[in-house]
């Protein structure tokens, strides 16, 4: 018989796990809520056709494909599968597939529902998203993404509001020092134009996008490989190289594009989110203006923004932006929308790091029972029965066995009273009350426990 | 462009459904957690290597099965592509698949965690499972479950604390009229070995499973077209005829055992699951011996039960019971337990038929800002900060808008309250709320309207 594993890049989660986990889900459904967000939840398996051509090549590729049902190769020509034609053998035995982001779906559900929703339509939808991608340290082929998206207007007012949210969850989760990278997808078009690249948008921001990992050298390199010209790479550098306050920022923005619309919308549409955000400082982090921020999605037209902590290595830990044509795919014009997301593991993974979640307990139950013997067993388990009525988290131990044992098992599930009813007692239905932590014990009735338990529990 | 939809019995659920399915979530897991059950969470995707042959052939036929990534043709030779054997091809294509259910997920992270596991393990997990089926009016193609199961111990009280949670769960959710039906497998295999009849221990359960469909003469009939002879029928039918109180069933049901200790076995197992319940009444429902009771899933051995409504046509809304060997399948021996499992949807459904489901707001947010012109509408977006900041949930209008527009858009969301800043008010720092409800209004300043909403919010 062989041993059963996980499959490749999936995960368990322990009660520990979970509830570390909940706590993050918890703190960032709260915000949403309060910023007006409502939740939705749409089903892991999609159509291929809904999903594919959405994210380019790589993503196509990264989509787990589901088999049909039933005699799955009865569209398959001879041809075909002579052939072994991987991507046409492929189309014709599987239709559905994983989703991959909550983003389409999203694009999916507001174009199939237009005519009922409320517009701007603010919806929230944390769940899994999957990715046939190669694991390693940090990536997984199943995990959270915790979504907020405003669709329907072209309002700034709501790309103020994401970078305000981005603060109001990483505070709320007491997250040290981390910066809000802000930036306008329409600057770096706007460089292109005034620089005479536009043509090259892509792989300019491609090249940008790298600028972390392999430093100004190494983008200068690249864009130099790329047939970018020494006066190009110039205007980037001193665009990249913009010092000061992020009021000065702005101001020596404008003086970049002196002939390009684009440029100067961008400058107008970043200047109009930090007007909206005012001086009142951030709860927790800074905004601090990144124009080589890029972001590597092609769908962002405008406000693009990305969380990073000052003090740990960790990428990115929330991301997003402005689109103007989210359902255009699906044959929907004008249907503009910004938003953001959380990354669920990153999150979980630089608290536990940092040691800031919360003291977690994973039981809720107040009090453990003592199984003492056969003859009491069932006057005991009346006990808990009152326990739970009374709204007590309570459990008995399932059988007669040693105190020792018992005790172990409370501590070890971080229960901290144990209810003990030996046969002379319980004859005058009197109980023990014992502490866990302070080894203390108190003779007392049902009642009296109970009003214990809900003072102390 | 081809207009987007939704893969075949698969179902979007709006703000205002999600906020009912959380509403029975939450009830569920308050109960899960007060009787000691710890949350756990394993992946969507499994290996096919856990999840076929755990289900009969039925359900290894309805499994989802996940297209390998790369070049999946590669291991199926021409022979097999030729002979377009779908079986063949498909264990040479498809590795992985969706889970069927939450119990063989279990017993995978049990077998794989039980050197750092306490047990008895009692753990809940509530996440979506999938199965192949064809869709039909209630069925889908992915759904919830609700699980909880303690792993470990072969102790009856823990059958008994499953018949509670069953009741504490049912009556939370302010159900009239169920029925716990509660029987013991053992009775029935005893029933097999008194009759003769235990090498057709499965076409007996097949065909009693089918009480409610097909009726008792129903039954009979397929008994008989199985070659059950009229004696083994007669025994059956003096069992489910069995009249009387639990405890008067009781006793009448010992004499039907003269030689089967299986069954004697039974009768004691079903007498202690009622003596730990003992006479208090259960909060909602009742208890009812039902020994034509069988539940269709083979791997139980001993107690179980079912939910139905006494008044509402719907079938079993929660279900479970023992079983001995749970990760015997994966090699491991003496693992017992017992556990029981809510239909999500079909509570929805009924909550929802029997108008249960509490007054639910899809939104929090309790103020919406108006946006009355541009010149001011910077500082109504800073009142929207304070309001947040001040633990508030509240919103802003996105544009300069007509005032019936913004109402209406308030009034579709459920917001209570609008707060409104006009040019002249703004300036001595007083703004007007105004009540949706009453369409009183009073003019404040902002702390003070932050007091009201605080006290009416």
């Amino acid at each position: 018989m062989a041993k059963p594993t996980l499959s490749r890049g999936m995960r368990d989660f322990t009660p520990l796990q979970t509830a570390g986990r909940n706590y993050i889900f918890d703190v960032i459904k709260a915000a949403f809520r309060k910023y007006g967000f409502e939740q939705i939840e749409t089903p892991a398996i999609e159509e291929l056709s809904v999903l594919t051509e959405k994210y380019g090549e790589e993503g196509d590729r990264l989509l787990f494909r589901i088999l049909d049902s039933g005699n799955f190769l009865e569209s398959i020509t001879d041809e075909q599968l002579q052939s072994r034609n991987t991507r046409a053998v492929s189309a014709g035995i599987a239709s559905k597939g994983l989703r991959y982001d909550l983003t389409v779906p999203l694009a999916r559900y507001v174009v199939m529902n237009r005519n009922e929703l409320t517009f701007p339509f603010k919806r929230f939808h944390i769940d899994k998203v999957w990715r046939a991608d190669r694991p390693q340290r940090g990536r997984y082929r199943e995990f959270y993404q915790c979504d907020a998206d405003i669709i329907g207007s072209e309002s700034l007012l709501y790309d103020a509001e994401c970078v305000l949210l981005l603060d109001e969850v990483l505070s709320a989760l007491r997250l040290p020092a981390y910066t809000i990278k802000l930036n306008n997808r329409k600057i770096l078009s706007g460089l292109a134009e005034e620089g005479g690249f536009s043509d090259k948008l892509i792989a300019f921001t491609v090249a940008i996008d790298k600028l972390d990992k392999i430093g100004e050298e190494g983008v200068v390199r690249e864009l130099g490989n790329n047939g970018f010209s020494e006066t190009q790479i110039h205007k980037m550098q001193s665009l990249f190289r913009l010092q000061g306050s992020n009021v000065e920022k702005i101001e020596k923005l404008r003086s970049l594009f002196p002939t390009s619309e684009t440029g100067q919308k961008g400058v107008e549409e970043l200047s109009s989110v930090l007007d909206y955000i005012g001086l009142e400082p951030l709860k927790g982090g800074q905004i601090s203006l990144d124009f080589s921020l890029a972001r590597g999605l092609d769908y962002y037209t405008g406000t693009i923004y990305e969380v990073t902590l000052d003090t740990v290595q960790m990428g990115s830990i929330a991301s997003g932006g402005r689109y103007n044509d989210l359902t255009a795919s699906f044959g929907v014009k004008d249907m503009p929308g910004v938003g953001l997301s959380f990354g669920a593991e990153r999150l979980y993974d630089v608290l536990a790091e940092l040691n800031l979640l919360p003291e977690i307990k994973t039981t809720q139950v107040s009090v453990l029972i003592a199984n003492m013997d056969k003859s009491t067993e069932n006057q005991s388990f009346g006990l808990l029965r009152k326990l739970h009525a009374a709204g007590i988290a309570a459990e008995m131990y399932p059988t007669p066995s040693k105190m020792d044992k018992q005790f172990k098992y409370a501590e070890k599930k971080g229960i901290p009273y144990m209810l003990i009813a030996s046969a002379e007692e319980a004859a005058s239905e009197k109980y023990q009350l014992k502490s866990l932590g302070s080894k203390s014990q108190e003779l007392m009735s049902i009642s009296e426990i109970i009003n214990s338990l809900k003072t102390n529990g």
